[in-house]
């Protein structure tokens, strides 16, 4: 590694980035999200796609709208949480591809097939959330990633139109002292790279 | 942002941080990818399951093999490229939750549905290949991944064992000299973010 080698941003990124299990009561700031899309928004997708949608769930109505479809376990944690980000990915995210990948010849109509169009969605907009996950831990506030919730019902509460499908649910805030766990185990490089 | 804002890390990983038309002709060592690996383990993944697999594609057969499997327009790009890394999802990645799991009763049990293991190992393995791509850019390095390829002729060639299937192809390297193009426009803040 060049740069960063042993750095501090290293460790904020990923080595000391932990799923908190309680958050400090400071708010999440509507200037500190736009700092985070502003950085976030240069990764890379899928003929500059761009398919990730963003919903910060912050008033108290839409806090209760959410946590009726999440698994029973995440809900006290997500009504505590400072703030709450539904992540989903627009499935006609290819009607602004004109303005956005201008350069790419023919990029719209490569995505007349709605399942493929899907897909390739789907994937761009994880990679996006990968991103995301690595940008909010860059302005120092911790990620709880939420895979137990009704899908279906998600989509049909904040999103009726119909053209956007939730990937994920994150609980975000600055971490409690004191928040976390030990930690998991990661697989080691030799079980996951092989060379050819 | 707190720590880096407006910092040579940001330009580094997101901001500057962009697609090369070339590499300069400099290899990329294990010793690096290693590095990287060791870095973006800790990103996180549904209940810890780190279902990434990588292949990196280094020798001149191995190459060949490749890129039989891409579009006509990646080809000569992959061939040239300084090592080109396969990023797959391990379908039975279930197998070694008991291992990298252990804090989470009853993790393997919830994947024996195959369709729905798939679809959780894929959403988590997509993550991993953004946090990947932004720890290959920490080491210096510049990313041209690809989605034009045969997913079923890589599979059959590069995994015969039929639990592994591929998400994206990537060629890694230096970037040359003036390898790059005018940066396509990215959509604002408030075209993706809405708050409710």
């Amino acid at each position: 590694m060049t740069d960063i080698e042993h750095s501090h941003t290293q460790d904020l990124l990923f080595r000391q980035a932990r799923t908190p299990r309680a958050f400090a009561d400071i708010p999440v700031s509507d200037a500190t999200m736009r700092a985070v899309y502003d950085l976030i928004k240069w990764g890379p997708t899928g003929r500059n796609g761009q398919p990730l949608r963003i919903v910060l769930v912050r008033s108290p109505e839409a806090r209760e709208r959410l946590v009726r479809h999440l698994a029973p376990g995440n809900q006290s944690r997500t009504l505590s949480a400072p703030l709450v980000a539904l992540l989903a990915v627009d499935a006609d995210f290819h009607h602004e591809l004109a303005k956005i990948s201008p350069g790419i010849a023919g990029a719209s109509e490569a995505y007349t097939d709605e399942a493929r169009r899907i897909r390739a969605a789907t994937n761009s907009a994880l990679l996006q959330v990968g991103y995301f996950i690595v940008g909010v831990r860059a302005a120092g506030l911790a990620v709880g990633p939420m895979e137990g919730f009704d899908a279906t019902g998600l989509d049909l509460e904040f999103f009726p139109d119909g053209r956007h499908r939730t990937l994920l649910v994150m609980n975000l805030g600055y971490p409690a002292h004191d928040a976390y766990k030990p930690r998991q185990p990661r697989l080691d490089y030799d079980e996951v790279v092989t060379t050819v």
